[in-house]
């Protein structure tokens, strides 16, 4: 099996672990460790009987769910099976401009693929600089060949994989300049309500706005396959109109109405989260060779002296650790991982394996 | 809200028939009345264990499953959120040729929303000559302005709505004629072995051959969307760097692998289809103003005399039955409904139904 690209690539990790998947401590895809919640499990479980239906091809009952979530009109909600289906037709929407489309780097190397599959060219806006990491000022600093008003932006907020998160003041200076801004906001969940950035309350005022959520990291079910975009009525039906009628199946509808009401559920992640992103950072931080980046989100960007391939595969053999190399992000290449966070027991694991493994390996 | 364009929207039906979703008679949406069989359903009860995984991006064992049923290798096997899916990436590649893409009329209208979505242009093949219905022959009969070799053909085998089925030989002039020749066989289960006409073999030989299968139809499962794509591997490498990595969530590859393994659900089908097919043609033919045409799948496309919306409301508010008009088909207009093959208590159903109503309603 060829490395994967993406993290979550079970199958090849636990092959190299010699190991089943199930026996793996799967750091490599930001999951919360939470979920998913029963009362998605159970919502799922009554779904069983409508298996036989199609779906409602409308999704009123989730579109409803998001709307009332957000406080926002339902027509302006469109269900996608995963955040990624939908950042398909935000790269179609993005490739359709004359300009390029700017990117953050390093960034989720999905976005690349969508864009070329529909022609478009990405333009890069690096994170660093000769004195490190810039998460600030960025926004000041963008041209290209062509004016800024025929390009598309393309935001991860927060951003994958540093784990900044970028002001609302950053995003508007964006929309004011560009095209078209697609802000795939997949981890915003992950910050309690005094400390989110999100814009999505936004779309009404911008036509040049595009908001991507995910429902599967927060509430732990990718199986599911279940995300949003929030934009104005005529940009979703654009899109509507070039997919098919039943993208959304009926567990995935089912799990998605259950978990946005699961007010519980969410106030127990903000608090987990709160501590346990704390103490993970703080034993990363205290281990010698390793440069963890401060991060808002369920997850860290690490900087390693040593090669973090030799680290990923030295875990999966002998501590069947699965933590994400960073190879398929080009400016980080071999002296960078990324682990997600997880109980205080995973996260502890992980801090004694680093200890014990890194040592082990040669700074090269 | 407004007539559906496809069958199966049971929140549409029911708000007409003031009756819950459940209490319907649904015969809109040609889904077989057996299924999900017992292994599918046990085997998206063993699924919700990996719900808080990503799937396997490759799906093997989905893949395997396919290939090993249909005795193909796996590279040649592409799964999908639904045949749906699958059919908007093939719309993809058929209008990327020079030429216009010919699809016989009446014909299944997400062809034309899945061909428009991507600028290509259809070129109509009429089934219906000032002599009736013809079936054959009309692959012989085919020009445009450009050449054939330019063109794309995109075929549903069997015909929906009709139920024709198109011999392999007819298959065959369109391969040595058209640039890219797309099979939807979503309902090609429904034909026992000795009967199928499926040319799913020939993609080996064909590099201008797309095969498009369904399971959710003869496994009852369409809220769980999944199909496949049968072709050479460089057509679905493409087709693979169009869209994103998981397509097909948990639920939907698990139920995938049980449905291909369950022979005894299969033989099932067929003998049902078998009996029901002949029963509720014999009953429709036998009501004085309806004419159905013979279907080798499990639906009849029926001629009334009346007006069959009209007799839509009125088996919807008089009887909780709900047929499929086929306004959505253009060239059929109001005088043809689609009714789908169910259990035997079901056809006597819908035949004592129309025997009550239509002679309420007025030939116009």
């Amino acid at each position: 099996m060829n490395r994967p690209v993406h993290g979550g690539n079970l199958a090849w990790a636990a092959q190299l672990a010699t190991c089943s998947p199930d026996e793996l401590l799967d750091l490599s895809a930001s999951i919360s460790p939470l979920g998913p919640p029963v009362s998605v499990e159970r919502a799922m479980q009554a779904a069983f009987s409508y298996v036989a239906a199609y779906p409602d091809p409308a999704y009123v009952d989730l579109r409803e769910a998001i709307a009332s979530h957000h406080s926002i009109p339902s027509d302006y909600v469109l269900a996608g099976n995963g955040a990624a289906e939908l950042l398909t037709w935000a790269a179609r929407d993005l490739a359709d401009l004359s300009g390029p489309t700017f990117q953050l780097v390093p960034g989720f190397s999905d976005y690349a693929r969508a864009l070329s599959a529909f022609g478009g060219e990405l333009c890069p806006v690096s994170l660093q600089s000769a004195e490190g990491w810039q998460f600030e000022g960025w926004e000041d600093n963008l041209s290209t060949a062509v004016p800024l008003s025929c390009c598309g932006f393309l935001l991860n907020n927060p951003h994958n994989p540093t784990g900044a998160i970028f002001s609302k003041r950053q995003v508007r200076s964006l929309l004011s300049k560009f095209a078209l801004v697609v802000v795939d906001e997949a981890f915003m969940d992950f910050l309690p309500p005094e400390r989110e950035q999100s814009v999505l309350e936004w779309v009404s005022e911008f036509d040049n706005l595009v908001v991507i959520r995910s429902l599967t990291k927060f509430y732990s079910m990718p199986g599911i396959r279940l995300g949003y975009a929030i934009a104005q009525p005529k940009t979703l039906e654009r899109w509507q109109s070039w997919r098919d009628a039943w993208t959304v199946n009926t567990f995935a509808a089912a799990a998605g109405v259950a978990a946005l009401q699961d007010i519980a559920f969410q106030q127990k992640t903000w608090r987990w989260l709160s501590t346990e992103n704390d103490f993970l950072f703080q034993g990363l931080s205290d281990l010698p060779d390793l440069n963890p980046l401060p991060s808002c989100a369920n997850f860290f960007l690490v900087k390693t002296q040593c090669s973090a391939t030799a680290l990923q595969e030295c875990l999966l053999q002998q501590q069947q650790i699965y933590i994400r190399d960073c190879i398929s992000f080009a400016e980080l290449g071999d002296r960078y991982f990324r682990v997600a966070v997880k109980s205080r027991t995973a996260n502890q694991r992980l801090l004694q394996a680093l200890a014990d493994v890194l040592p082990t390996l040669a700074e090269v």
